[in-house]
């Protein structure tokens, strides 16, 4: 289960570095920069040819991902999913896909976009670390691999540190989709405080913000709510719960939630009369602004590579 | 997590047996036996005062436990979850409610049958093996809690053991209440071959026939369904995974799902042109038919005492 503890992110046993940050990228390109050097090739001869541009931003999907890491400052991750799935780490980078699940149509849009890497915050296949042998000769899996390697994408999962950096990625990218990024507090980065609004109103600027067609919900549309807690994506029962024990918002967003742990929590704190309430967004859904949040991060450190959000978008016909 | 996974359940490792089963308890009683004894009260005298019948057929929350288990021959579940999550084993039963969850309104609905005795098949208390001690300052649980010990109400979980009959018991409430129970094949109980119909008239049978309002579909609604995989409940993405893969059923219905595995995978499904269909009826409503099931199992097993099901419903709001 993809855990976002906020809280296990912090608790480093080890201090092992996935990928050692190579000095050689540690040089400061910007997008300004890189487009004055492209004008100028234009306006006036230069010493720099055309080829030793491209020479000189071509990246590999190791380097961009070094450049991101080396940006996030936090110790190594023990056990990281962020690992690459697809593709090779040699690859000279075409393009960038950010998302939140490397699907068929995002892996299409990335093909004709000509960007060769994606960049998704959830799993490639099916589970938590991606392993794949028991995958062998499923066909679905055989038409996603062959789909990736006959078109050379590469796919890095970008989960564990984008959620580690301070203030976290993916929360960042929601509540600024809300349109509440200004009520963030580092000390309490779950829990913010709004102008009192009904649920009713949550519910209304969630669809609305995070274009959510359908949600579940449970609480009185009717009740005022000024504290928010937000847990995107899949956190899991008890640390939704122990959110509404500890910080006691008036409303929880979660993305999903298991059935028989918050939902039927929540069941009950409605009899209890607390007087908080819950609105399961969807996984896909929660944390995809949080991915498209990246583009304007990611976009100035590795200028000359065009960085794009595809959304992943909701899995669901609902019926 | 609330694995419902059948093999699993044949694989004992440990044969301890939860509770011994008393002789005593061994002899048949039918409720026409009961209610001819009751006539006779009223025809004829008889040397059977009413409070000797009463005494007959008075049982304990144990030995109504220890009767069902006697009817399930299964080694003993090493680990189970069923075990006793409030009130005493020596209380005498006044009646017995069976329902998914044990959910305020089941509660109370069970105070006023007089049934002091809640057989549920999912936890109480929001986690899979109802750990209570990160509950104790929590005002949910400590209404629930004062609630049930108010009202003398024991509850004890029927999962394990239910799943583990043959036919299973849950399984075969949902097959009956869809009308599938003669498909029903006791070498593959989790998949059954139906007459050819659209996946629209599948889901439109769920809703119809399991009472469900509301619920989400991945695949094409025109689709032909013939053999149709039934994994009702939360039994992990893993184990719905496999099934699709090892038996290609045209549809999975499933009670939930992660969203990063199973739902995911479906996803890829359809451009992989697998022809499978998934239909997520939600977790509560996807085995509520197994626990109206268990009332004309268990009721000529417990004559004297009234066995009613109580819905514990959808838990949720669809907006």
């Amino acid at each position: 289960m993809p855990v976002t503890n906020y809280l296990d992110l912090l608790t480093f046993d080890k201090f092992i570095r996935m990928n050692d940050i190579k000095d050689t990228f540690n040089q400061p390109f910007t997008r300004r920069a890189f487009v004055g050097a492209a004008a100028s090739l234009i306006l006036l001869p230069t010493v720099q040819s055309n080829a030793e541009i491209h020479k000189t931003n071509a990246l590999t999907v190791q380097q961009v991902i070094d450049i991101i890491l080396k940006n996030i400052p936090v110790p190594p991750i023990p056990k990281t999913t962020d690992t690459i799935k697809a593709g090779s780490p040699d690859q000279i980078v075409t393009g960038i896909v950010t998302t939140m699940f490397t699907t068929i149509p995002v892996i299409r849009k990335a093909i004709a976009l000509k960007a060769n890497f994606i960049i998704a915050h959830e799993p490639t296949f099916y589970n938590h670390f991606d392993e794949t042998a028991w995958l062998e000769n499923d066909k679905v899996w055989q038409f996603k691999n062959e789909l990736l390697k006959k078109n050379g994408i590469a796919v890095w999962r970008f989960h564990d540190y984008w959620h580690s950096l301070e203030p976290d990625g993916v929360l960042m990218g929601v509540l600024t989709a809300l349109g509440w990024e200004n009520y963030y507090h580092t000390d309490k980065p779950s829990v913010i405080t709004i102008p009192t609004a009904p649920l009713q109103d949550i519910v209304k600027r969630c669809k609305e913000k995070l274009g959510i067609k359908h949600l579940r919900v449970i609480g009185d549309l009717s009740q005022s709510c000024t504290r928010i807690g937000l847990i995107p994506g899949a956190a899991g029962g008890r640390t939704q719960m122990q959110l509404l024990q500890s910080e006691a918002p008036d409303v929880l967003l979660v993305g999903e939630s298991p059935e028989w742990e918050t939902i039927e929590y929540m069941r009950d704190a409605q009899e209890a009369k607390t007087k908080q309430a819950l609105i399961v967004l969807g996984h896909s859904v929660s944390e995809e602004p949080g991915m498209n949040y990246l583009v304007p991060w990611l976009q100035p450190k590795v200028s000359g590579i065009t960085v794009t959000h595809v959304p992943s978008q909701d899995p669901f016909q609902w019926l």
